[in-house]
């Protein structure tokens, strides 16, 4: 019998989750949810519901595992706890800062369910390798590059500055930085030591854009500190050229085992982080059906999870074509 | 109270695992373990037993957790169930076409006890990302590449060809095919495609040079099949420039979802293969001494462990500095 999944929103990450499941023969999509009107929405996958969000509790009985592809500001800190009380749940919450908070809520509600928070690639696939390299060398420091890729808050940041009609921004690694890293120095980097913000920008017409190029420099929390260019492109040529949505980065660990170094590195590079992202929550769905079969209820991180219970593979076969 | 650890068996590995615990401040090094006479053997750690490996079950009270740091050939294959039946224990036995039927013969022994075998890095570290890959790209294909490096299984070869001295093998991956590889193209590539083999060979004097090379080149197994250069140097320059026993290597998995492609790498660059090697057994004895307290027993690889348990860290100090 295969796992059922419902879909929570109907994004950019939940068609990347709906796309991932048509890769796993183990399970399917069973429904989608949708703050939208149901009848308004043409999903990709023929024959499945698409069911009002509201009240989507009504369905639990036909739903093992229940993907949240909302958003971390608004939608995941609302939709975490109430749908973890009514169903096994996966999400990629990723304000690293309010994870905490975040983790603790929804263990609360998940007295009955297996909820896996965080489980994106970073958080997630980063955060589990942070932990492991830390555990073997603990004698040493980590880094975390992001990037070359687009990233969505900062592109939205653009978006509201007054004059923008369409903003991406592209986070990139410190080549330098990177190499400093690799080499075992284990310099200290701020976060504006380790990236630089390439921002393309199409304005409306007539738009001042030395001061909508100043606005985003300036921006605290987002480009102060940073080394930011602004280009300034037109309508076409941002359609043409910035319409996807590539990601990746890295994690590396150097340190030491007294005169010995050592480097472990993670790196990812993803033509498309929202398709990447709806695959990871895929694979943390097989793994929360299991736990919840098992009874490991309440909330968990990718750190909680046997690798082992994110793969189609029984032990035997993990353990003959892949150990 | 520290968890008290053994290591059985006093060589390269042991001796990493020994310089490893004392860098862990939850653990302690309880006793060393030797078939040598325990009075012929000085170990770094002041103050601490070294006894007899025949006979170590009476010494089972004081010990938590038991690395078997002896070889994959002939001492695990024996030692691995026999001390699984008494302690819980970890190993790192390497030979992965036997891996199912250690896990079996362990797994039999270990009814009460944690036995978590293969933990190294490959079997291990690359064990955990080809099944974490795999599982988030289905459709995709992983390749291992090792080194460069030492093999210490094709230096120990060529050292029993007639003639031979001394002897260190390096396998190098190739350059172009780690290339191919990231490309995303999914090349198929054989072992002998994916990585070259270096040998530095000290001969004995009058040796017959030419059929040194003739017999290393020519080994079933070991070099037949791969692009072998073998180089004769002196005494002097061998035990200067090739004692050290660094090593690495990396898993790639290149995967699509749909028409967008994604590339996943964990590398690995080692200054010392057996001090890595002692840091990753004993991360996974935290582990098991965790799981032997819930009463999780039996056979166990990495991939059944999740990371968390490798930390010295709680959870919640894992959710707010690494997740």
């Amino acid at each position: 019998m295969k796992t059922r999944i419902g879909v929570a929103g109907y994004g950019n990450i939940g068609r990347g989750a709906e796309k991932a499941l048509a890769r796993c023969p183990d399970m399917e999509l069973a429904a989608v949810f949708t703050r939208r009107d149901p009848r308004s929405l043409a999903i990709n996958t023929p024959g499945v519901p698409v069911l009002p969000l509201d009240g989507a509790e009504s369905a639990a009985d036909g739903i093992d595992v229940m993907l949240l592809c909302g958003g971390s500001a608004t939608d995941l800190p609302e939709q975490g706890p109430r749908f973890a009380a009514a169903f096994n749940t996966v999400d990629s919450f990723d304000t690293h800062a309010r994870i905490p908070e975040y983790f603790a809520m929804v263990d609360r509600a998940a007295a009955n369910h297996t909820a896996v928070i965080a489980a994106g690639w970073d958080p997630g696939l980063f955060s589990l390798v942070r932990a492991l390299s830390g555990a073997i060398l603990p004698d040493g420091a980590d880094y975390t590059f992001w990037g070359p890729g687009v990233s969505q808050g900062h592109s939205e940041a653009i978006r509201h500055v007054k004059g923008v009609k369409y903003a991406v921004q592209y986070t990139l690694p410190v080549e330098k930085a990177v190499a400093e890293v690799k080499s075992g120095s284990r310099p200290a980097l701020s976060a504006g030591q380790k990236h630089t913000r390439e921002c393309f920008v199409t304005p409306m017409e007539g738009a001042d854009l030395a001061g909508i190029e100043a606005e985003i420099r300036n921006m605290p929390n987002y480009f102060a500190g940073y080394d930011t260019s602004v280009r300034f492109i037109s309508e076409e040529e941002f359609l043409k050229n910035h319409a996807a949505m590539p990601h990746g980065g890295s994690v590396i660990r150097s340190g030491n085992t007294g005169a010995n170094r050592h480097t472990i590195e993670f790196s990812l590079k993803l033509d498309s982080n929202p398709e990447f992202t709806g695959a990871v929550l895929v694979a943390y769905a097989r793994a929360a059906a299991r736990m919840a079969r098992e009874g490991s209820f309440g909330a968990k991180t990718a750190l909680d999870v046997p690798v082992s219970y994110l793969s189609p593979k029984d032990g035997e076969a993990l353990r003959r074509e892949l150990v």
